[in-house]
């Protein structure tokens, strides 16, 4: 079992209310693991929205192809999630798609929800066959121990190098009452932007039709998951879902107000515990550009910042090295201009205008990345684009995670 | 003192040819380091046309934008190349050409030739000034020392986290007679595409007009140079230059044929070097791509797995870890169909068209990672698109290197 990630939230898993509508169960079906829970399964009433944000990877898993493909379902029926670690089910050919038929089918018949409304997710090793009579077998046993409570028990069953379990909720006062919003996500290595993130499921019981709750997912998902890396490898199997039971009577009718504002808090908190679980993460690090010619820009230099696998060392050996921060906005692709480049780590000016700061205190810099939440923020000089970005550190615990994975 | 790459030549720095027209000597001038020679200095015959590639980061360093300046002078004159490791003159604003101008200047007036034909590379440290005066108190010390025979010197006085210096060379019989090439490499992190390389200095005697070296040199640089990875970072001081001096009085005047190979040899080989000088690299990885869309394709989705950390540690880690070739290949943005592709670690078919294939054989692929050249081949199945790149692994002493590169 690996030590839990020193950058985890100090008081482990919190609290997150219920929300009516969604019921969770995990259980051990020994897809890969032993002596832990692999699979979770989350019913959700009829008359649920679901929206989804997915990988772009040219090689998408056969779950996450099969999701894309029910996101238009009508929401009628009730509908389900069923989610395994262990095994990716990706590149598996046409044993995924059999996989993925035949766990949805048995979800359906068991709840007895439209096999279009039952969406499936795999984590784990790419490239084997998902045993996935192992899955069917236990959704039975799964469905009889549904409770609304359970939720913390599937954040714990979708878990793989993960080493704790993450969730984040909200509470907000609409016209109509309170509405509530609880999410859990797991992933550690793989995090990369130009995606979602690995998987992530969100409830709520806000009554929002499906076409505005899509439209608010993927919004806050280019200000959240899309602004996370760990190690700039995109993932097979990415998954954001979103649900909305409507069991609160609240309607929530636009993409802004404090309905908006409360879901991007849960999904950047989410998005910030998955890298906080960076595989061998020891700092958490707030890459800030400000100054760029436009935010698609200032969102370049900010990923070649927090992708550079030399500022992510000197993060690790609490170095302010700020010349590899210079190095990363050179290639990051982006305008910039040397010469009138800023840099700050924390509060610490190091350079200012294309120099190092007259003011430079290398004491000071050195003390702020002793800390375990660092700002690195650069300013370009060049026009009004900005972008916030979060990575975390690359250290030997990495190696020795992704060394050894498979055997 | 690092212990030499296990991936060094066995042999040692190779002999080398002597380069009509070309001198070498190097110094101790302890810009930064102490104990060894860090600054070298290369004098050329009048009359020899000089070409250049460059880092193409928008935030190079000094002496590369004065090199770039410096390309099209006449070669009435004679010419010199003076290189300094242990600081790289970056981000070093208007002190940085100040520098420069102050080193180019007291060399074209020891050696008696051009300002505007002295080029100058400095390489190590990012954003710290360049204490050029211990570099033109050498000049005159340097200059009485010249010989032809010291490239190996000048091979060692530009290294800095290199373990080993880097030469190779080539003889070709031509119509003429025989004409020599030899050149020097140094480059051992912030390695990637988009760019030369660190610093490669390549020097001939055959006769070639300046517009046709440029010529060969960019050709050349996109097939070797262009196609090497150590860690995706690109460093703002990239500099390869290459020298023809004329002195054999064999002149070249195509783009093709004997001498371009040859060329195309020596630049390949000190290319090889510095991936397998790579910072930690324990393992030499070839990752040949065929059957992308466009040879454009097949270059990123190579350089997609090269770079890919998933990639580099199950390398470390004598991983056959395809899973992660998959992974790399799905989020290289290039055009991809899952259920078409094949991928082979040496000569194991480990997947074809989209699964595991049915004689796959773990054990014999494990075998194949013991080694320490790999490759890595992956077939796309939707076109004739062909690229090779090349990498090393990424370990523990990657790591190590740079958590204290500075301190």
């Amino acid at each position: 079992m690996a030590k839990i990630s020193p950058l985890a939230p100090k008081g482990g898993f919190p609290k997150l209310p219920v929300i009516e509508g969604v019921e969770f169960a995990a259980i051990e079906a020994g897809v890969r693991y032993s002596g832990r829970t692999d699979v979770m399964l989350a019913q959700l009433c009829a008359g649920t929205s679901v929206a989804g944000v997915f990988t772009k990877s040219a090689t998408r898993a056969a779950p996450v192809l099969d999701c894309q493909a029910k996101l238009g379902s009508n929401t009628d029926g009730g509908a389900a999630i069923i989610v395994n670690s262990g095994n990716a089910n990706a590149f598996t050919g046409s044993k995924g798609i059999e996989a993925v038929t035949a766990v949805t089918k048995m979800v359906a018949e068991v709840l007895d929800v439209p096999q279009d409304r039952v969406f499936s997710s795999s984590t784990g090793v790419i490239g084997e066959p998902l045993a996935f009579d192992r899955i069917t077998a236990k959704v039975s046993e799964l469905a009889n121990n549904l409770s609304p409570a359970r939720i913390q028990d599937a954040a714990a069953a979708i878990m793989t190098t993960d080493t704790f379990a993450k969730g984040a909720s909200a509470q907000v006062d609409t016209e109509d009452g309170v509405v509530k919003i609880a999410g859990i996500a797991k992933g550690s290595g793989m995090i990369a932007p130009d995606m979602a993130t690995m998987l992530v499921y969100i409830f709520t019981d806000a009554k929002i039709a499906q076409p505005l709750l899509q439209e608010m997912l993927a919004k806050l998902t280019d200000k959240t998951f899309n602004c996370i890396t760990v190690d700039s490898d995109t993932s097979t199997s990415d998954t954001l879902l979103l649900a909305a039971t409507g069991k609160s009577g609240a309607e929530i009718t636009a993409a802004q107000g404090p309905f908006y504002d409360a879901l991007h808090g849960v999904m950047l908190d989410l998005a910030h515990q998955v890298v906080k679980d960076g595989e061998g993460a020891t700092k958490f690090v707030e890459v800030r550009v400000t100054g760029a010619g436009t935010d698609k820009d200032a969102h370049k230099v900010g990923m070649s910042i927090a992708n550079s696998p030399l500022v992510k060392t000197a993060v690790a050996g609490e170095d302010p090295n700020w010349g590899r921060v210079v190095m990363a906005v050179g290639k990051s692709g982006a305008k910039a201009d040397r010469d009138l480049l800023s840099i700050r780590f924390g509060d610490v000016v190091v350079a200012d205008k294309g120099w190092v700061s007259p003011a430079y205190d290398e004491a000071a810099a050195a003390q702020h990345m002793k800390g375990d939440e660092l700002l690195i923020a650069v300013d370009l000089g060049i026009g009004s684009g900005q972008a916030t970005v979060w990575t975390c550190d690359l250290t030997h615990a990495y190696i020795e995670i992704n060394a050894d994975y498979r055997s």
